[in-house]
């Protein structure tokens, strides 16, 4: 078997077999197939697509290409979420909590932000102390303590995804249905787990903009995971708006604990306790999503979840006394305001802009390599149909350096549409389940 | 200017300005955008395709990556030929000398044969001591003192060319119409000449098998080169079965000669003379074509353009010796006879499969590294639409090695379609001229 042909096949619209592709990902894990072959590829790959079986052989390709997690000394059921990435989507730090406190154990693999999203490890970040970068050993035995641990992908988990991913960084070959699909699965999977609830974004915060593309992407995702196994169930959700009032690193982590608190904005604590119902269900601790819902409901109510995230940031070796002194995460020295300009009802916001604005203050990386600054946010004072008059607030920008804040604050201007009537339907939260 | 997001651009059908090409074609020939970028991209190119202006753009930064010849010192038009190649595709030892002898200077900077073709370099280094790997000023002092040079692409010629034709070899992005008219034409352009006579082969031996395609390549090359001020004309030729009689390096030394005495096959005489007098027409040295192939017929049978091949030899080291006494070249111990398997007329021949024979036998290469046997050979005996009785020979092999003759052999027999009947039309050596 040669490179050269299977970059000439799929070129070709060709159909790789499950050898084919597992010589590809185990050579170039290897390295005796070098990057430029392996772009080639992903070109093809990326212009002429993969079928379901491809896509499944890709997965487990990457998958079996470092260790797989094992949890059997812990009993009971492994269960995680997933989300595609958006802005201000912070339900991970909420979910862990409660669905661990709910008796499941939940090993989060999770990534950092990458253009205008946030990503849970830089959120984890913001919380003075919190290390991510546990050895498995340790993970496991946070694991083992207190049901969730939240750690980045390290060397031994799918380092095919890992060199993989970091190559479609810089060949434009990121967007696409089955290569998104093996690198997330991959990785997921490898974590050891039984059950994986999917949170695919849709809409102008989203990567895919178009709800159709999110329910290709989770339609693949859901069935590559079944064929392995797995639970798998993936709610399609808004992204036309930011979710929850708070982006930006310490905010989002406040914004969290005010959830667990039983406070917080209603459509975040709304997904999140969706999130953590479906994932009790399939995770087996409820017979029916609804008792899911109940369970979780619980464990805010009661205190446990909150508690749980106490213990949890403990042992990762996080200042625990965040949850309820918030004054000791990071604090930007300034703020801003962003009016309106006119009057009238929000009728669209472009929510990638607004996670750009974030980026550009310093709460978001261009390169891998950019550093971030945890104290910038946004706070967003206005929603989809929300009634606003000329020179009221709009979003109050947290910032520590003049640099960009007039080019993001007129990008965030600019992210508002307001018209002279209400949109005429309120778009539900959750757009559709697949899998279920 | 980012080379990811030129890689987006042409991805997504985009249209790369001249500045963007001479971005990505200078970036890389200096080694700032790295293989797997360029690879990228040329996957993408090879896909989506490139226009009109992008080719002449990318020709352009080809060419313009190294050095551009010019030959002011020497009077007269400079004029070249090149062929797209094929089986048994000789032509150029046999212009070269013709049209030298006639008075204008020709440059040759030819390849290595790849794949199922034979290269002018391999086959010049079938002649004991011939050197094709003078410097610059070696060829200036050889074109001066004998009007014609033979020799390899230089360091300082089209870099670039050299470095992405390596890539695209690796990365299945070999055969496109833009691509390859870049990698040509920026060569071809970088030899400092008036004019170019295109051979573009078309048929079972070429690359293009497609007349349609041979004419689209044609068409571009043609158009690229009359862009940058060259007068350029390209013969679309058949190839649907081998040229002359004799393929392998020496036998088609050998063959050249033949002709220059006046003797050798019809086809391969026919076709040398006609591209012959379309560079004496292009150089301006015959005021028309009909007058070019009276003046390429006259160099042959007063002995001029034979005379011209010694001296030529001479110059580049080689024993001239090899014209009168052909037994100085490689000679291969082995020969062994391929015979028809029924009675009939031979209808079709894949020609592609003999010239992949002949490498088999070690007269071609499959990796650039591989070695050359210039003394292996095939000797054709019958000719689309000729006679073919059961047993009679079809082909002759001149072999060294038993090692791979049995699947020659195998290859070879089934390269022969014999049936009932000829052929209903004899189609003509040369289908169409584009460009004049």
């Amino acid at each position: 078997m040669r490179a050269v042909d299977l970059i000439r096949k799929k070129r070709d619209c060709g159909v790789l077999s499950r050898e084919e592709i597992d010589f590809l990902v185990s050579g170039y894990t290897r390295g005796e197939i070098p990057d430029y072959q392996m772009a080639a590829w992903l070109m093809a790959v990326w212009i002429r697509g993969l079928n379901r079986a491809e896509i499944a052989a890709l997965t487990e390709a990457m998958l079996y290409s470092g260790e797989v997690l094992s949890h059997s000394e812990i009993p009971g059921k492994k269960v995680d979420k997933h989300s595609t990435g958006g802005v201000g989507d912070k339900t991970s730090l909420i979910l862990a909590p409660i669905v661990a406190a709910g008796g499941l154990t939940v090993p989060m693999i999770s990534g950092r932000g990458l253009g205008h999203t946030g990503g849970t490890l830089d959120k984890l970040e913001a919380i003075p102390g919190f290390n991510v970068n546990l050895s498995l050993a340790e993970f496991r035995r946070v694991l083992c303590e207190c049901g969730m641990g939240l750690i980045g992908q390290t060397a031994e988990i799918a380092p095919a995804d890992k060199k993989i991913y970091a190559l479609r960084d810089v060949t434009s070959t990121v967007e696409n249905v089955g290569l998104i699909c093996a690198s997330i699965m991959s990785k997921k999977l490898a974590e050891g787990i039984d059950a994986l609830v999917l949170d695919v974004k849709t809409g102008s915060g989203a990567f895919m903009k178009k709800e159709e593309d999110s329910v290709r992407l989770a339609d693949v995702m859901v069935e590559t995971g079944k064929r392995m196994g797995k639970r798998v169930v993936a709610l399609i959700t808004d992204m036309d708006q930011p979710l929850g009032r708070l982006a930006g690193h310490s905010h989002e982590v406040l914004e969290s604990v005010e959830v667990l608190k039983g406070r917080g904005p209603e459509d975040l604590r709304d997904l999140s306790l969706e999130l953590s119902a479906w994932m009790f269900f399939l995770g087996e601790k409820a017979k029916s999503v609804e008792e899911g819902r109940r369970l979780a409901e619980k464990m805010v109510a009661t205190g446990q979840a909150l508690e749980k995230l106490r213990r949890g940031i403990r042992l990762q070796g996080g200042d625990e006394r965040i949850v309820d002194e918030p004054e000791r995460l990071p604090q930007a020295r300034f703020h801003a305001e962003v009016a309106g300009q006119t009057s009238g009802y929000v009728s669209a916001i472009h929510c990638e802009q607004l996670g750009t604005a974030l980026a550009m203050l310093g709460g978001g990386r261009e390169k891998k390599e950019d550093k971030i600054d945890h104290a910038v946010g946004l706070e967003f004072h206005k929603r989809i149909a929300d009634r606003v008059e000329k020179g009221e607030k709009l979003v109050t920008i947290h910032y520590n350096s003049d640099a960009k804040l007039a080019e993001a604050k007129t990008l965030i201007a600019s992210s508002y549409v307001v018209s002279e009537s209400a949109p005429r339907e309120k778009r539900p939260l959750v757009r559709r389940i697949i899998g279920a």
